[in-house]
């Protein structure tokens, strides 16, 4: 096994032993990125140099004091709307030419300072703004998409060319690539994670979240990047959790919400399926499965929609008067489109979203966790732009892919996706767990619970 | 002296001690209402025959088992904003008529619970939506306005027609006519007051707080109105305070600012003369007077506009295309121009309200009060629309009457106004004090220190 192939937490173990070096296993990363960029394209930028240098000084730093914690020496990639100093932060798009990022985002000093190595910045769609990622190919086939935005962390992690990376998430966009590769993808608590330096798509709906081969990965890194800034006016000083699961997979006295609508409709039967073996593995290591009624599904599009739009084209109102024939045609029409929406919409959005979320915590009253699938079908075509369900409804990719995952950012809930195995084709699916504001204990049990059950260490793409 | 003439605190104080009872309190109140009801016009409705058999079930229960609190049968009147069961909320509009209210609000409940005796509900500008109150002529001049929108109310109060009255306040319609009728109004800090049951105008700025005769007695008042419902997305769980302040004047330690731009700026002579003499009488009392300048004053306005008017609107969509022809021609014009502004403008002004927070907070990190006009000037003639400043500028009556009011809704701190005296016309002219959030402690001390050098218990119109 080569060092790039180890998961987070088995390298940070070989490290705090001496079994490795940071310097063994930068290298190792870098050229595993080499190897694959060619094919995936997952990158933007790959600081190599950088990353040596900072490998070198986390293994001095390690020989002299030990390692400070799982992160000491471990490659990392950013999806490139997170500022690291003196770098560009891309957005993947021709309007940041020229971009040098004022300081460090919030999660890249803390993830510097619990010794974490930057190899590079990945692809988003750009500005955050789409589920495809067009730029990226998918780890399990090229010719399909990486799902996004966050598709560039997503296949990096799958094609082992990152230990871990970060994406960010306002309507599924750590979750959707994540399941689309076959890898873990953890959206937290809204609020929980500051998002001070990060581009943003949509402030009252964007998180920021780590995308890792396993759970007990993902609490590693939310352990780092957990904690209140007051520099990001949504973050919440919540209490310092230690999040890693621990060892045991029982999962009595731990109750599941089953949804018995919205969740399963209009789902490919091959997911369908796949999750609900996983959904009955859970119930088997103990969990009580509880049936549970999704409220207001018919709100959470025009909420979702109604809060993203008008944000974004707030965000974007300068550059998009300035430099329009910059952007993408795909993003540019949703910017330009979000100008012409009244406030009245806006707020009829704003107070659905406040009925949305107290519906979901009386709802979660009676579950600690509700599993579901993360997207309705796997990774399409690259240029596959709608689905045809068996109904013949017809549906765009887009909307497709971020309807599963919507709620949570409306809600602000915590949700996690783990991969529950392959369709007839080859390609992997994800289950999301979701949890209680806060609760993402729950939520990392049942998932590494799961995990350690079935395929440990997650699923690897023919590489 | 009549019963009706007392304070709260020296009512409360005579039904404990036995001497006077709720029932005589009530009567008193009750003939007062009716001598000046005709001249003043500050009820909607009056509730005698509720009202007296609610002060004999607190007679008796204070026989039986003494007084529940300061509150118990004192007789209060509620704007008619504010759900009372089984009777009517107006909000002065045509648009509620047969309106039948499905419950108490909750700081009726509240209220009800501590043993106060509703005698009646008071006059509002329509929906609360203006600074004037039609309906109701000035305690102290006939033919002045009773400002707003709480115009009712502070009349009520300063005319002995109530011993004391709740108020909301989204500009400054508790401020504005607690000042123009030389009463004490509080607008507590956003959130501490549950609005569960009270008309909304703006629900992001939106506040409930008493209206009474010394600042003492709001003390009181606010006592029984505060803490968490979860009813109101926006209350917080503050803990418990005491917020009655203790008997000393001596304010050594106290910093108070002053404002060296904006509160000052546009405002009568004659008023700027007695807050000055009122700001020096805090510094005699030991304060620490403190040169503060106020941060980003131009975006207040249009700030405070782009949260309020398409809140408005959005709150009366549905009648407003149902029964347009209901409303008064000034609020329907108000909130058919709501209906055209865009999310981005609204946004804009979220966007601003979130650093002009941050930015007043930051100031406030160097004083604990700050003190300056409630109003650039006193209560004008009914029907006059502008003001002349002396360098030639014109301002509407309602913009300068909110222009000062206006800052603590935006930024949610408490805000106090006192009466310092009357101007050469014999009207009277408010100090308004404003603290940190949740700071009403060190606000109701400066104002009562005030209060308690100069003259106790208010002054008193000519009725």
């Amino acid at each position: 096994m080569q060092p790039y192939e180890l998961t987070l937490a088995d390298a940070a173990e070989a490290i705090r032993t001496g079994r490795l070096s940071p310097v063994e296993l930068v290298d190792s990363v870098l050229e595993r990125i080499e190897q694959v960029q060619p094919r995936l394209g997952a990158y933007v930028s790959v600081t190599a140099d950088r990353a040596r240098h900072a490998a070198r000084r986390a293994a001095d730093e390690i020989a002299a004091a030990g390692a400070r914690g799982p992160l000491h020496g471990i490659p990392a990639a950013l999806k490139d709307l997170i500022d690291v100093a003196g770098t560009a932060t891309s957005a993947s798009s021709r309007v940041r030419e020229g971009h040098r990022a004022p300081g460090d985002s919030t999660v890249a000093a803390r993830l510097s300072a619990a010794g974490a190595v930057f190899v590079g910045k990945t692809h988003t769609h750009e500005f955050a703004y789409g589920l495809t990622t067009p730029q990226t190919a998918n780890a399990w086939d090229r010719g399909r998409v990486a799902g996004g935005s966050s598709g560039g962390s997503a296949v990096a992690v799958a094609a082992r060319a990152a230990t871990f990376a970060l994406g960010t998430d306002t309507g599924g966009s750590i979750r959707v690539p994540a399941a689309l590769n076959g890898v873990v993808g953890l959206k937290p608590t809204y609020g929980l994670v500051p998002r001070h330096g990060v581009t943003s798509l949509s402030w009252s709906l964007d998180h920021v979240g780590p995308i890792t081969r396993t759970v007990e990965d993902a609490a590693l890194v939310l352990g780092a990047l957990a904690g209140h800034d007051p520099r990001d006016p949504a973050s919440v000083a919540a209490p310092p959790a230690d999040h890693r699961p621990g060892p045991g997979t029982d999962l009595t006295g731990l109750r599941v919400g089953v949804p018995g609508n919205y969740y399963f409709d209009h789902v490919d039967p091959d997911v369908e399926a796949s999750v609900r073996r996983a959904i009955a593995r859970l119930a088997e290591l103990g969990a009580r499965l509880v049936d549970v009624e999704i409220p207001m599904t018919r709100y959470i599009r025009p909420t979702h929609w109604g809060l993203m739009v008008p944000e974004a084209s707030a965000y974007h109102e300068r550059t998009l008067r300035a430099v329009p024939e910059l952007y993408s045609a795909d993003v540019r029409v949703l910017l330009e489109a979000g100008e012409l929406m009244t406030a009245g919409d806006h707020l009829r959005a704003q107070r659905a979203r406040t009925l949305l979320r107290q519906a979901w915590l009386d709802m979660m009253d009676t579950v600690d966790v509700i599993a579901a699938p993360t997207v309705p079908i796997t990774a399409v075509a690259a240029g596959q732009t709608a689905v045809t369900w068996h109904d013949g409804t017809v549906e765009s990719v887009s909307d497709a892919y971020v309807r599963l995952s919507a709620p949570a950012n409306v809600t602000g809930v915590p949700a996690l996706t783990v991969p529950v195995g392959l369709d007839p084709q080859g390609l992997p699916i994800g289950m999301q767990l979701m949890g209680r504001p806060f609760g993402e204990a729950a939520v990392l049990r049942a998932g590494h619970a799961y995990e350690r059950t079935g395929t440990a260490g997650g699923l690897t793409p023919a590489a």
